[in-house]
């Protein structure tokens, strides 16, 4: 089994109801409604392995307490929910110093209070088997309701948030051994793939909006999340590759641009979808110091993505190539 | 820094305050209060690794996703609290087939419907270094307040629920390689070490009783916990050894049992005080058909745990040689 059919056998078989359970398994957190609260609370767990997930020769440990706490914020971002709490599990084998958990903590804080985040425990264990970190962030939706993936319909407009493609050009310059930007565009790519950037605030004001009709994040790849969301709203999707905002500067080091914004994973931007003829009221409305929007298709009847590279050019299906957490590739 | 220090570090320097927070870093579990709503909600996250906290020669899968969840709901029931709701992330060797994940999932969700717990979501992913296991459960106190670590006071009696060493003893045969139990101690001591039984409606009717001034669950063994719970009520504390409610049938496997009581980690047994004079009380509305109830000593004015073992000897300061999970030992 792959991931996807792992979640969808466990929500199948395992998913029970519960009083206060607005949304189980499968979305990107899990929604509850605390009795006589008028919140949503949203819940959401991600896990960072070593050697599967990063290499400690990749980043600083204030850098990795950075994105391992990034990584779920994006979560609640994509429900709308504003980070509030969180718990980190620790695995660290023993040749961890003292100082490198005090540096990994101190990155993770340093986020956690740019979104007033406060951590509120965790499990702390020895692991002879590499660095492992599971944080569970708890979010809430004071003002609107959550926004999921099934929200979708036939027509909808698709937008990203920010560029595509440049946290996958700054894993290809590790993978070269690069671990030093030389230049602007390097460095910047480094930046995304290292400490990403929840979009918190913009979650936050689309679900608020009152415009958008789904939305999750990116963290797999479009090829692979896009699909997560139209099965999830029963519909297919179209993509303009032209209307794609890839990250240019990759050819410098020979990366196709448009392949790492198709497939490349952990850009942790929102993918949300907007009813036709709101484009132009969202992007009017939009703030402008949010990370900027882009139109990048829209969703359609049927089953299935598909790629248009360049006007007059035949559909492409898009296979899903990003990264499968369970894959046996 | 031992697994102490670390916690108690991060409690200073990172643990912050907000609206809703009712206690952070340090207990069993956090306590959270949703704005609007009565209820308290408790929020705890428990880590197991393969090699450290298990061998997978030692259990069946079943086995180790009862396991797995238990030792969160366990923290839950510290608290007097209802389970409700969990995530589980988990990491997978290649080497895993899908037969064992699913036999997984169901020894956990078996023992989640017993306590109407509802899995909500969780993550997945391949590691290459051994099973790893990071549950993160919350439950509800609905109709009284959370019990803390912290509300004991000197004179107050001190009680432990069920049976102690008896899952250190487990651990003993497992080591000597002996996995499957040759007679009825044996068959006990296995399960209680393989699957614990988390005491939620014992802790849940302690908190309801208005009896109980602190509570914390045993998981690293007595000699280690019951500082913590000292330190967080400022306190001392003295154990009676002929009080203790020690396995004896450890002995046929030449253990001392009540070395295993005193030290021996994992029985997930509940210890908490009583205020003097109310012994006979709580004794007496104590339900019978739960697990039953030792008053194993006191706690005093002052810091440090004594143990007597036998009246008339001089109290002995006992020494912490249980679990640490942190340790360099």
């Amino acid at each position: 089994m792959d991931e996807n059919q792992i979640v969808r056998r466990l929500r199948k078989r395992f998913g029970g109801s519960s009083a206060g359970l607005v949304c189980g398994i499968g979305d990107d957190a899990a929604v509850l409604r605390p009795r006589g609260s008028r919140e949503y609370w949203a819940v959401t767990t991600d896990m960072l392995l070593e050697a599967v997930d990063f290499r400690r020769s990749w980043m600083t440990p204030a850098q990795l307490g950075h994105k391992s706490l990034a990584v779920n914020l994006s979560d609640l971002a994509a429900m709308g929910a504003r980070p509030r709490f969180f718990t980190v599990a620790l695995g660290l084998p023993p040749d961890i110093t003292d100082k490198w958990i005090d540096a990994f903590y101190q990155g993770m804080i340093k986020l956690a209070r740019r979104h007033r985040a406060v951590l509120i425990g965790g499990d702390l264990s020895r692991s002879p088997l590499g660095i492992q970190i599971t944080i569970t962030a708890i979010g809430i939706n004071a003002i609107s309701r959550p926004l999921y993936r099934s929200g979708g319909r036939p027509g909808d407009s698709l937008y990203v948030t920010g560029v595509l493609g440049q946290a996958a050009a700054g894993l290809a310059l590790l993978l070269r051994g690069r671990t030093q930007g030389g230049n602007l565009p390097e460095r910047r790519a480094l930046k995304s793939h290292r400490t990403p950037t929840p979009r918190c605030a913009e979650g936050e004001w689309l679900a608020a909006s009152g415009f958008v009709h789904c939305m999750m994040d990116l963290s797999d790849g479009l090829s692979m999340d896009l699909p997560r969301l139209c099965e999830a709203s029963k519909v297919g999707a179209e993509i303009n590759g032209e209307q794609l905002p890839i990250f240019k500067e990759a050819r410098k080091w020979r990366c196709d641009p448009t392949e790492l914004a198709l497939h490349g994973g952990e850009d942790f931007e929102l993918l949300f979808s907007v009813p036709a003829g709101k484009e132009r009221d969202i992007e009017t409305a939009y703030p402008s110091w949010f990370a900027p929007l882009h139109r990048i298709g829209r969703l359609r009847r049927g089953k299935g993505v598909v790629h248009i590279p360049r006007p007059g050019i035949d559909p492409q299906p898009l296979i899903p190539a990003g990264f499968d957490h369970f894959g046996q590739r």
